[in-house]
């Protein structure tokens, strides 16, 4: 089936989920997926559509043209979809990758509901909508018979959502705990080998992995995110990052990982979610874990997430490592659910 | 959809397997599914059929009759199959657990071919048939739009096979390396701590864990099984058990297992496998591991099983906790997919 990509925000995932289309070409074939980009829009460059689609040389020349002035990107998603509408393409798919504002999960709350609009299934890497809106959103996406898919919002692209949702079903899950942010976890694997904070977020920023604000990440705002993303879907509770229970990291935070350790301890900054709907409780804070747990042995660029279920009870899913493509490559794995969904 | 299910073998997991669906009603109705156990055939016991269910009375006075002499459980599965024919049923499902022959993976293989000549989809709690005949049985399933599905084979219920096939697609394995083997990972936990081989064993045929013969489990013949299984499945090896390189535990193992803790790493019994196609190779065999790795952390119960991916990078899934019902809920699994692609 042929469907036409709407790329809303081009970044660095949005870019590498390009590429890795086109590497993915012949598994994507072999399922009947014929994908094409077909538009882009963002804040600073404004948007491009060809119904024919777009190719490297156009898109290129679009980004080095001089920035057009304010564009209002809800508006770009309802035209493009509009005229879609008369496009040779079994499906319009918005690909979500905007960056987050953790105080009201907009603007990509407001491109999610235009792409419903429209018509257009929903795939995105952004916890915001999931983590702020989880409820309204998933209700409209079934009301007019759309997906709204978002398995990179945590842990990049290892499967954590269709990991439930595919493999488990009938299992109830009654809680998570996880390591999901991986500049803080960078960050206390090296004040536990002596390294001072402020050095050690400067490298972090300096290699790409910390944001030039990093206060998102050491004031656990991101694992909040993720944790209410993840209380949203598994344990039906209908919250926000607000509401999580959160603490950070900061120049305090050496010393106490280095008596962890000495202790044989390690300290961690752990997300967890316990109980169902409105008795559902999230937090987000540091914790002291025994040497030998799934959580306490990954190294910086690992992440780990622990669902307690039954009946098959502790499960633990492990990303050993890191990058922008993983989290990419769950832009692919939401593509092959709504085309599964097609054909279902 | 009415599914009729027929139980072939009815140990341990196979009594367990018809609470769980008793315990998952309600779960397993809001997928509209609605299994009905129609009849149970085992070596020793002979068959019971009753188109219209057998209830739990039912099944408690045949397990008390006198056991009737051979029956051919091949027979049997024909036999009730032509009569499900006429049934008011939307499907027939093979259930599949008796023993394992681990030279030949037999009588479970003749099994499935059984039930798949018999028109049903087979779920099998056996690592026998995918061992040593994957790629036969999945032909002759594709080609009578049957299901051959096996989720219990490695790792108990935890997701492997489904994790793969549902939740990474367009994704390559390059290899994987686990500890799947309870029974040997049990024993070497407790050697590290000093216990001498011949103790462990006996502690762990008395807890019902390893076999009256542990043969199978101590000289690596059930990981070697496992190995067989997921790199048929996963790196398309078309292999069987007898062409995986073995090693086992014994009780010289002890030592090695204290003087590698001595030195900060732990020993481990490690199936894997690297490459692809005929060009696959699998072993099992005693690795030392750093204290960090995902698999050193395992303590007796714990399962891990890693997987070197395009472009996951490494992936680890981890079982904490073992038993019985994990095994028992594979077959659940099993049951839903069958349901979910009647539906696509």
């Amino acid at each position: 089936m042929r469907i036409a990509l709407l790329l809303v925000g081009y970044g660095n995932v949005g870019r590498r989920y390009v590429e890795l289309l086109g590497e993915s070409q012949a598994a994507l074939a072999a399922m009947g997926i014929a994908p094409v980009v077909v538009g882009i829009v963002t804040r600073r460059q404004g948007g491009i559509f060809d119904a024919s689609g777009l190719d490297s040389p156009a898109i290129t020349a679009w980004l080095e043209r001089p920035s057009p002035g304010h564009v209002s990107t809800v508006e770009f998603i309802g035209d493009a979809l509009d005229r879609l509408r008369v496009a040779p393409f079994d499906r319009s798919v918005v690909v979500e990758t905007t960056t987050l504002d953790v105080a009201s999960g907009e603007p990509a709350i407001s491109h999610v509901r235009a792409a419903l609009r429209g018509g257009a299934d929903v795939i995105s890497a952004n916890k915001g909508p999931v983590a702020f809106a989880w409820r309204a959103l998933a209700d409209e996406a079934a009301r007019v018979g759309r997906s709204f898919l978002f398995e990179g919002a945590v842990m990049d692209g290892i499967p954590i959502f269709n990991l439930v949702r595919e493999t488990m079903p009938a299992v109830v899950v009654h809680g998570f705990r996880g390591v999901v942010n991986s500049t803080t976890n960078f960050m206390l694997t090296a004040m536990e080998r002596g390294e001072r904070f402020d050095v050690a977020l400067a490298r972090m920023q300096a290699e790409g992995i910390a944001e030039a604000d990093p206060s998102l990440d050491v004031d656990g705002w991101d694992a909040a995110a993720k944790a209410a993303a993840l209380a949203n879907v598994l344990l039906d509770a209908e919250t926000t990052p607000v509401a999580v229970e959160r603490e950070g990291i900061g120049p305090e935070t050496g010393p106490r990982a280095l008596e962890a350790r000495r202790r044989g301890r390690v300290l961690k900054l752990v997300a967890s979610g316990a109980g169902r709907g409105a008795g559902a409780r999230m937090r987000v804070r540091l914790e002291e874990l025994a040497p030998d747990d799934p959580l306490a042995v990954l190294d910086g660029q690992g992440n780990a997430l622990e669902l307690d279920t039954w009946p098959l009870g502790r499960v633990v899913i492990t990303q050993r490592d890191g990058g922008l493509e993983k989290t990419a490559y769950a832009l692919v794995a939401d593509l092959v659910t709504v085309a599964r969904r097609m054909r279902a």
